[in-house]
């Protein structure tokens, strides 16, 4: 993440992971999701904000999470059906859950699938955020195969290329692969220049956001660097046509149509709710495993030993910075911008609940 | 395509498409091809000719795989074979053979067995140049599936975000879905800022390319416009971190682990040698078909029909506008530089053929 994202010093609160963890748990378990269930949705959290992923963390989400329980857009106890079912595929509904805990099931069917077939894909209708497309992609990885995950989005904030009008949401997609010695490749990306939480949070910590990151309401990419501005609509990945943004749009409608249309609910602008895809490659199908990961370890430290370009101190791979992150948070505990903790606080008290660390 | 890299009209010869392809087939049957291999990688070639994407038509390739026929890199007699197997996934070896008609029957089998199991993925090696992503992906359409196909490369021509040292080639993706009464979804993307053909292109029409899309060869994106350079390197998709070209990075690297470590060539800037992965989802393993189809119209037509921003006059989705100049060059003919076609007349003579145009 740039530098300008992260929670300015004077405004950051160090909490032990384990402590938000229990919180957040704590919280899902007061909206009336099950313990499982809670327990489930906090590890999402708790990845992003482990891995240095604040965006999709306890700071922006899980209060639109308690919101959304609280004016019923969401079921704390939806019960997942499946509609459509083949050796290699499902679709499953989630009754209005939460993603977050419905993709890591739908995962783990693809999972299954493909341990007996080789392949396995799952879409998923009837939930809500997926919390990051990461966390489920990776789940894949320790029964030794690739994991993909998608999701399509219920809000409609991006123009096409030269368009006026927003068709699709910043539509994510994460891809990670196992290695042997080094930390896995996992690329988590939304197909727009900047991800939703991150204008948010850009807000929040004061950041300005580039040329090409934003249109105005006529469809007019916004080519200078500006403070948030009130009112826009995201531009797809590359920004204008001549910096690739037709690329960027059209990844981001194979997104919509492996989740939206694919699934049934049909085209995300017209349905306006979201949509997910999941899949998972079991790698011994097409090689051994032992030299897949060989492969991938000479692959991943090539990239990271790649000789870096005057002003930059090395280069990284999608997973890399993250897994390093990861382990330095595990121990030293996660920084949280005050208005976070404040935050906690007052959801600790309406629902009177105990947190170790408020 | 920006209009800069078409052919200028002055240089402009107009071919009817029956006459160049069968050029085309004389000339791979000339190389030692069969006629059934010779006929599929003259439809590669005259797909990407009619639907306007000259960047892998007869123009730019042609002669460099007679080069590679006559050098011996290429083997116009390589037999394919299985090399591993499951119900839904294949690695197949081409036996050094041109990927042009290797990757159809990689497709092939991938739908073979989506057709049975819902899912199917093959992976490539032994083969050299694809000819372009985009007709293996749409060979799984007329089977109503969505087709995927990626190929790695042979050359390293892409640093990673950061770097100083090329680490990826071009690597290229293409995602079909087909649709009811509107064109297919069909996107051809490479993962770069400029595909290495529209560099060639560029040079024989005199075009300059955009700030970020190349990079010098320490690894400094050249940020002004320029004429093309002698040297230089691919800038992933993005150009530069701050328009996200860790994620063009991130999609590039997907790209080489599924066609180069899964398939066990081995990364691709170690082996230097292409590989590719062929998939294809079974629709009616999700959603009945022609709701998917409907689906795809809603979801195509409003992309098509959504409101311009000042300045442009309309949008268009991956895919539309190469049908629409397919429907064209059909009727009129395609437009060669008349550069290619004194390079017709050439080998016309040395390899003894009689083409209908020269």
């Amino acid at each position: 993440m740039l530098e300008r994202f992260k929670v300015p010093e004077a405004d950051r609160v160090v909490v032990a992971e384990p402590d938000v963890r229990a919180a957040t748990e704590q919280i899902f378990m007061g909206m009336g999701l099950s313990e499982d269930n809670a327990v489930l949705a906090a590890d999402v959290l708790m990845f992003n904000d482990l891995r240095g992923v604040e965006t999709h963390g306890v700071s922006n989400m899980l209060r639109s999470y308690v919101a959304g329980y609280r004016n019923e857009t969401l079921n704390p106890r939806g019960q997942i059906t499946t509609t459509r079912e083949t050796e290699t595929t499902a679709v499953i509904d989630g009754g209005g859950s939460l993603g977050l805990h419905v993709a890591p099931r739908g995962m783990d069917i693809a999972v299954e699938k493909a341990a007996k077939y080789g392949l396995g894909a799952v879409c998923v209708t009837g939930v809500g955020h997926m919390g990051g497309t990461g966390y489920h992609a990776m789940r894949a990885l320790p029964h030794d195969m690739i994991g993909v995950a998608m999701s399509s989005s219920g809000r409609v904030v991006t123009v096409p290329t030269f368009g006026a009008e927003p068709r699709l949401g910043t539509n994510p997609l994460a891809w990670a692969a196992p290695a042997g010695e080094m930390p896995p490749f996992m690329l988590d990306i939304g197909t727009t220049q900047i991800a939703n939480n991150k204008l948010r949070l850009a807000r929040r910590v004061g950041a300005q956001v580039e040329p090409g990151w934003l249109a105005r309401m006529d469809g007019t990419p916004i080519m200078e660097r500006v403070d948030v501005p009130e009112e826009s609509y995201m531009l797809p990945l590359g920004g204008v046509r001549e910096q690739g943004s037709h690329k960027g749009f059209g990844l981001g409608a194979i997104i919509d149509i492996m989740c939206s249309s694919l699934s049934g609910i049909g085209p995300g602008f017209i349905a306006l709710v979201p949509g997910f895809h999941l899949m998972a490659y079991r790698i011994d199908a097409f090689i051994d495993v032992a030299d897949f990961k060989q492969h991938m370890d000479d692959f991943l430290r090539g990239l990271a030993e790649t000789k870096p370009a005057p002003g930059h101190d090395r280069v990284v791979y999608p997973g890399l910075i993250e897994a390093e992150e990861e382990a330095v948070r595990s121990v030293e505990g996660i920084p949280y911008h005050s208005e976070v903790i404040d935050w906690f606080r007052t959801i600790e008290d309406e629902l009177n609940l105990d947190f170790a660390f408020t």
